[in-house]
């Protein structure tokens, strides 16, 4: 995937610039730090790659891009106040680098200049792309709040958890498409069908993300496995072994929750899930929200070629598992 | 001022309409809590007033104006946290009545809630609006900071103090008039003025604020007097009564600040800065900026009345002092 390389090599350049004043100091400098922690930009680079599959130079998307990675980073800087996390991306984050009052107010400004980003287009086309992007941003903001509501609730349904996750990471990947489309000038039909694209990718990512914490490789996943489990976390796996358990596999579900031996803690989960078949319902849901991806891609009526999109799409699902 | 009851009366009928979903309550009651708390509305009805002044009907501006009231809830939910202030408007604050992480969150959908009331205009009108209202949002941030900035600094000058009360205060009172002439139809032209008066008038009040602190009736004030006194804070006061003082009177400034008896430091600060003329400087620098205000309104080129924006004015420059 030469291209990949390309649009990230692309992405690289334009973030390592500073598009930020020098001062106030405290204010852009968290940001300027934080915007080169690097990461997969994932989100500008579908932006891009739409535009380029509408048949316009990908570069024309830059500004649509940035906003997207501008809007993530500062959802990311929230977050990571919120999680009370320390690292990112194997660095300090910001509000342990500088305080928390720093990294509310960093975040706050950087959601404003994804904004400005927006205003770079032409009214008609700005008036289009802001309809998308503010629906999406406040779809992440009451995905976050699900996530976080969930923390104390005990009983999560599977539907619940679903929402949650298209909401706090799915509606972003459809909204970087979209906007790509939009400012390549793809039909009102594709641009929804490019939406989809993101929103089931991002589905079947995020279900794969689970599945990875619990069965993937450590060295490939880059983490320790079982984390989720560790934490006591929700996810789609343990939300549906519980809904599969028989009142006596729940004890025991139970038991295992408090068990303190990490090793023995994540290896009874994996056998468990596995014999539940939480880990085969949770693979095959997220083979349905691929295939769902593929179709809405497949479904577009732009004659040029979707190899990109599809080649993107497979990719991410060639991860260590 | 039958007008102002009347804009007052049309806002908060708006305000205490519902404009938030249901779910996720954790979200969305804060905001409905903290709307509902009040406050002078003086920004939504500058929008109004200006609408009108304009020739148009002040409904017209309501979405404006509602923006203009999100923004300034948004930044005062997340000021709050960074204040750690249990109270505002004497109540509970968000972060206390919730938490931290509610009052980042439930700020941070409501910024974005202000940018969907822009949208309601015309693409062409939109675009006008936006680029007021996020350079403004820009310079707020950047005010806030300037102000966190300068609670460690030692030496804060007059310029830097005026251009941080420019910055968090007074450009969001021209930008509320400003969006308000913008959707009556005003000339670019007209629309900077109608800006600069309520930049001009927001310093005023804002240095209308730091004597009524330390020279205005605790009653009328509605405060304690000398607060700003008792936690050593920077003002237009305490800079100019530095800076205007000898090297003896700068010992006596340096110990009255020192001094742990309320009454008698508040007594002996409002003694020396009379003495020092930082009183006298403070007045004629709130008048220059008030006077400013007015001509920049009387310099505006519409044959409409201008009565009400300058009886505004001058009504805010009543208060108890």
């Amino acid at each position: 995937m030469k291209s990949l390389a390309t649009y990230s090599a692309y992405l690289e350049t334009a973030l390592q610039q500073d598009h930020f004043p020098p001062t106030p100091a405290n204010l852009y400098d968290p940001l300027r730090y934080f915007l080169k922690l690097g990461g997969k930009r994932m989100r500008p680079m579908l932006s891009l790659m739409a535009c380029k599959l509408a048949g316009s130079s990908f570069e024309k998307a830059l500004p649509a891009a940035l906003a997207v990675e501008y809007f993530h980073n500062f959802s990311l800087i929230h977050d990571d106040i919120m999680d009370a996390a320390p690292l990112r991306r194997g660095q300090s984050t910001v509000h342990e680098k500088w305080n928390a009052n720093i990294a509310i107010l960093s975040g706050d400004v950087l959601l404003v200049k994804a904004y400005d980003q927006l205003a770079n287009y032409d009214a008609a086309t700005f008036q289009l792309l802001f309809k998308v992007f503010n629906q999406t941003a406040i779809e992440v903001c009451e995905g976050q709040q699900m996530d976080m509501d969930f923390e104390t609730m005990t009983d999560v349904t599977e539907k619940q958890y679903l929402e949650m996750i298209r909401l706090k990471t799915s509606v972003l990947l459809g909204c970087a498409l979209q906007m790509g489309g939009i400012v390549g000038g793809v039909s009102d039909a594709d641009a929804r069908r490019l939406y989809t694209f993101g929103e089931q990718l991002g589905l079947a990512f995020q279900i794969q993300d689970d599945l990875l914490d619990l069965f993937g490789e450590s060295t490939q996943v880059g983490k320790q496995i079982g984390g989720d489990v560790l934490a006591n976390k929700k996810t789609l796996l343990s939300i549906s072994a519980k809904s599969a358990a028989a009142p006596n596999e729940l004890k025991v579900l139970e038991a295992i929750e408090n068990t303190k031996d990490h090793k023995t803690k994540v290896e009874q989960t994996q056998k468990l899930y596995t014999q539940l078949g939480a880990r085969a319902y949770c693979e095959a849901k997220m083979e349905f929200h691929h295939h769902e991806a593929l179709k809405s891609l497949e479904d577009m009526e732009l004659p040029n070629s979707k190899d990109e999109l599809r080649e993107l799409a497979n990719f991410l699902f060639t991860r260590a598992y």
